[in-house]
């Protein structure tokens, strides 16, 4: 048997604060390490040997893989990063309060950006100090690849070819892998393995730090896939990520 | 100009209890992450931005790494780990209290096991349960290449070609490098750096978590080197480090 475990990030600060985040690189809330670290225990629990971990360029991810990996005293095993598994880009949302853009545009309007699976916010203006371009960590990105704004879909886009050519392959050797990284960019890979539809996949609401196991046979089909940890506070995760965009 | 920083880890709960650590897995203590974050300050104050970082297997030397890239804003370049940077393995010693094998063997016989260039403690036998045979995280490590004890000569030898065949040709295209790992680990590189002798290598002592600069030419020669930061503490550090070995 073969497994990849997904987990989203713990919360971060403007999880806390409400805004929206996408690239910024904002830090993990305490609550998010001790969302993090309990990930850890849960995972060790399940006596869990990654033979190797992915995630994003942005902290919030990083910092909770570390949490993860140290908790299952497997601070040691190979961790590659990649802008690839960055959350959805926000494009000019990024830094606006959720609430306050939804009293200004209208819940509906944000739940348009916020969920729709193909409508991107507006872009970023190339002189904004927030474009990606003016950022040292995606110097060795080409610059159409660079995003100023995305939608789902595109998202989605930007991360298969690293699923299909990095992530996965590495089945054929390893027994289990850990990616740690954001509500979007992991619905992404979700609705790849599960098959789920461009309306179904916008509905789903990845809880925090709650690990997501992925269980496939000898031929790398998907066997079965299911959240460890309690099932009551899970449900809990998902409505409160659900009711942000409200006002 | 092209850099590359040397950073011994903090201080770990075995400096701390004055035990032979090696290879022993064993954590920073609360000081040891107060130097690493420290670490971090004084790299920040001084603008450096790392193409890429090297560590060893042990947590000690990964969560000072990660405490450095944390406040260098920095979580995100990339990390390489590998085993051939781990400390000295010190055999039959690991684990043992200094001064009480001081005062069992004699301060002369411990200096000898822990200074001697080419002396190594007894080794581990092979049932030993401490053996490194027996730890998943090296099972890709040929078993020949496995110590069960280490003189400094050996640890170097183990060492050097991890350096010279990736570690020293990333300048190539990098200017800023960082490696962080262990007392001994780091003799080994220095030596090499800067041409030191048997008998003078053995009797420098790196203090903990002190950024220390290597700075080369365009053909990639040694121009100077630097500790970075106080220079009384340091050389406090240093003391402090000598004087582990007595009764």
């Amino acid at each position: 048997m073969k497994r990849i475990v997904l987990l989203r990030h713990g919360e971060s600060t403007w999880n806390k604060e409400n805004r929206f985040t996408g690239w910024t690189d904002v830090d993990l809330s305490e609550k998010g390490i001790e969302e993090a670290l309990k990930a850890g225990e849960v995972l060790k629990k399940e006596n869990f040997v990654f033979n190797k971990a992915y995630t994003s360029y942005l902290k919030r991810a990083v910092k909770t893989l570390n949490c993860v990996l140290d908790k299952l005293d497997q601070d040691w095993i190979p961790v590659e990063k990649s802008w690839r598994l960055n959350e959805k880009h926000y494009g000019s949302l990024q830094g606006l309060n959720k609430s306050e853009t939804a009293e200004k545009y209208g819940e509906e309007q944000v739940l348009i950006w916020r969920r729709s699976y193909d409508i991107a916010p507006a872009p970023l203006a190339e002189d904004d100090p927030r474009n990606p371009r003016f950022d040292i960590r995606y110097k060795e990105v080409p610059d159409r690849e660079l995003p100023r704004t995305e939608s789902l879909k595109q998202t989605i886009e930007r991360i298969m070819p690293y699923w299909e050519k990095v992530i996965f392959p590495n089945l054929k050797t390893a027994d289990d892998l850990l990616v740690v990284a954001h509500g979007n960019s992991l619905r992404g890979i979700i609705k790849h393995l599960k098959n789920i539809s461009d309306d179904e996949i916008v509905k789903l609401n990845l809880p925090t730090a709650v690990p997501y196991v992925f269980e496939f046979d000898d031929n790398y089909n998907l066997v079965k896939d299911y959240f460890l940890g309690d099932a009551d506070e899970i449900k809990k995760k998902m409505n409160a990520v659900a009711n942000q965009g409200k006002k």
